[in-house]
């Protein structure tokens, strides 16, 4: 831990040294997805995000308890409480039992975080399978005087809250802003407040998804989940808690007040938001239906796609912005992240080749202290609130000098090279995440051998133009015997390998 | 549904024809991993046992929900009430939460899963998220008379329950036997009688894993999950339940058990069990130490291995047995189940060659007659209790044809080639799930391409000792334009292709 890292706190709005609650351990809660359907760009971005953080605190050393949790449950429409659960609507709609839903999308999360290197979390819960540890945090609320039942349901009390605390110091809103904002909506039915919100939802009839409680046979309410879930795995008080820009208001301020409201002080010492992916200058959302799945991306499919992106090309996409600069979606920004990519890869693979140095007369030497600046410069970069995108700036000089020592303009001994190799290794695959694209690469690799099969037809051909049939026929008996069958046709030779 | 699939019961003991409770739709509930390891070859036959019969099922034309559990708690050591919770004594030994433990052998539970093939369950509901649940029905359980609380942990009562309906009617073994059985064994305890088994249970002072309940904090009994969870997902009576021969008692016993005291009558239609792996003509399994792992197989890493073996050679190796058979560990019934699978992956390959027919004068024709008697055969296998030695005795069939095929010593229209390629694709791959091991197909046509470099090489080394410098230089530019790195060393030429 000879790094000094800072990282944005949203609270303390401002760079702050990261200093763990228990040395040389961190404890970190990420929002994770609401398997109602696939992941799109916007959920990638989270997942990358705090995937590099991850790496980086494991890479520094530390034991690190990352847990993102599966929403399965209670996350109501429109961030309104009056709302249909997401998941039992598309239930009915499908007519199949909401668990099997969420399977699906959780497995379709799954195979689409792997594709983009995303290393999975320590504990990964599911808000329906801590049904008990949210009514216990309900309760605690209640005792404490925070909390009201209404009609089977239970909510939580702002306006009392906001008296004795604060209400809306992590988004900077005020009480009196939220009310004006929300003074043009419907009536607050069962709520005292209109900013009261739900720690408890009594279940209509035809609500599919409820557990009994000691209030009615329902349903817990969005935020609790996060707060009971981060409590039980990272203990009352924890390091590190992420998620999107967009869950500052109200997911995480609701965060807080349950757990000042429950255990009397606040549960999480950092809160990290990454911003936004926008499309047409427009935040892509679900709720605004302008989104492109990661499967879409993958495969193509999808009218703005002009093609496939791989997700290596996502990953590098994403993380060539700094995580709280919003990035916009465009096909010519994603064409120019898999060029940079590209460069990147093909400065590693020539790495390869210069591993044992290069002596070339009369050409300056790339020296030592070159590599040790720039590790020094890449650490840097991640220290100062894991800035990737100078990370990856300071990786292309490298490619440059790489490429200075492929035209023989430069040399370099093998430790330098090694060194060299070591750095390029530990910040493009250990903390960036990323990974040479062999699907590609297995492709490229079938075209070069294959146009040395024509070589060797078109040999053959001569051999036949000159009447030199023991040659021919020696050529397709050896290619036979490797498993090539080769055919003559009308148009020529064709080939295939049988293996 | 044409097909009239009969499998064997062990309830009635005997094979019966398969009629789903709800026309076209089939609920199936099996038997999931306790996740404090690593899978071992013992997991893998229940595994693709069910995976061949929910393959089938969905080949039929049904709309099958299969559900397999996550045991993450409450599975007691040596299948006595008074062990200690596994995952909790793990997680204690190596310091770290026991959900974290669980998340971790449960990822490379799935990994393994995968690679062998097995299709993923459409819910795989967790143990530990289905607590109130569980607790619902041990209150059940309690107020129709057949349990009672004792300490603050609560037991069922099956010399109550044996004397109203009775207990053993699947493993066939009486209330006295099972006396007998554990005559032996240390004092009842907190139990009236031995036989009785835990539904709930106290938590001492330092279980880590423990929930509130009316009786106490706590955990679950071990069999409560599957009723519970097979409950919730798949309703009071469901058509399939399935796990491997060793669990028919208790736990399969306890779970009817459970079923009747709680709703009155038994949950489960068809109960359906495979046979064990042994080793040393003993069980493999956790208990007796004499297991090897999944991971252990595929990567060689086992005293007992001669070397590793694909995940497709373990998946082909327990289909060449009936499930209800015992199979027995050798390196030598693996290398030979190799074999098998590398000729049904060479006769397709050729299959493919066939596709548009072949002529040979003279010789017979292979007629649609036999193609369509090959279907149905293996057809007649599957129906008859999943008969899969039987399904690859006739595609062993099949490549015999196509040897005789490929040395032209037979003839085959387009439309019969075609008909065989299907049937051949629908058991080997959709029903038996086995597919082409495309990892050493690379490597082996890597090897091939690698050859035909090296006849390019041979050229050029011709050429030069022919003073042919034009064509020796114009080859190795050529090649260099592909992409090779061709050296002249002392010892000849070496090349790398950089891609």
């Amino acid at each position: 831990m000879e790094q000094s890292l800072f990282i944005y706190n949203t609270l303390s709005r401002q760079k702050e040294l990261f200093r763990p609650l228990v040395e040389g351990r961190v404890g970190m809660y990420v929002c994770g997805p609401t398997v109602y359907g696939d992941a799109h760009l916007g959920h990638a971005r989270p997942a990358i995000t705090f995937d590099l953080l991850f790496r980086y605190l494991l890479h520094l050393g530390y034991k690190v308890r990352y847990v993102r949790n599966i929403t399965d449950v209670g996350h109501l429409e429109h961030d309104a409480d009056e709302g249909e659960d997401k998941i039992a609507k598309k239930a009915r709609l499908e007519q199949i039992e909401p668990m099997e839903v969420a399977q699906y999308y959780t497995n379709r999360f799954h195979d689409a975080m792997a594709a983009l290197g995303c290393l999975p979390p320590s504990i990964e819960p599911h808000a329906s399978g801590h049904i008990m540890e949210q009514q216990q945090l309900v309760q605690e609320i209640m005792d404490h005087g925070y909390a009201y039942e209404s009609n089977g349901s239970v909510y939580f009390d702002v306006e009392k809250y906001d008296k004795d605390h604060r209400y809306g110091i992590l988004s900077g809103r005020t009480l009196d802003n939220i009310k004006d904002a929300s003074r043009e909506l419907a009536g607050v039915g069962e709520k005292r407040n209109q900013a009261d919100f739900a720690l408890w939802k009594k279940a209509q009839p035809e609500h599919i998804m409820r557990w009994p409680s000691k209030w009615s046979d329902g349903f817990p309410g969005w935020h609790c989940e996060c707060t009971a879930m981060g409590r039980k795995y990272l203990g009352e008080h924890f390091d590190i808690h992420g998620g999107g820009l967009d869950l500052v208001f109200p997911h995480h301020e609701c965060e807080i007040a349950q757990a000042v409201a429950s255990q009397g002080d606040q549960m999480v010492h950092y809160w990290m938001h990454n911003n936004m992916i926008t499309i047409d200058g427009k935040k892509m959302g679900k709720s605004y239906n302008n989104f492109i799945t990661l499967p879409q991306f993958f495969a193509g499919e999808h009218e703005r796609l002009e093609r496939g992106y791989s997700p290596m090309t996502i990953r590098f996409f994403i993380l060539q912005a700094h995580y709280r600069s919003t990035v916009d979606f465009s096909n010519e920004a994603l064409q120019s992240a898999e060029k940079g990519l590209q460069r990147l890869m093909d400065a590693w693979k020539a790495l390869q080749r210069l591993a044992e140095g290069q002596k070339v007369k009369g050409q300056p030497q790339v020296e030592m202290k070159y590599v040790e600046e720039l590790r020094q410069k890449c650490y840097d970069a991640m220290n100062d609130d894991l800035a990737s995108p100078m990370v990856i700036s300071h990786l292309f000089d490298a490619c440059r000098v790489v490429n200075t020592l492929l035209d023989k303009k430069a040399s370099i001994t093998a430790e330098v090279a090694q060194a060299l190799i070591q750095v390029f290794h530990t910040f493009a695959f250990d903390i960036l995440g990323l990974t040479v694209d062999t699907g590609a690469s297995n492709k490229e690799r079938e075209a070069a051998f294959g146009a040395v099969v024509n070589m060797v037809l078109e040999q053959r051909q001569q051999a036949k133009a000159e009447k030199n049939w023991a040659l021919s026929d020696k050529i397709r008996d050896d290619l036979a015997a490797l498993g090539f069958e080769v055919k003559d046709t009308k148009d020529g030779q064709t080939w295939t390998l049988n293996k």
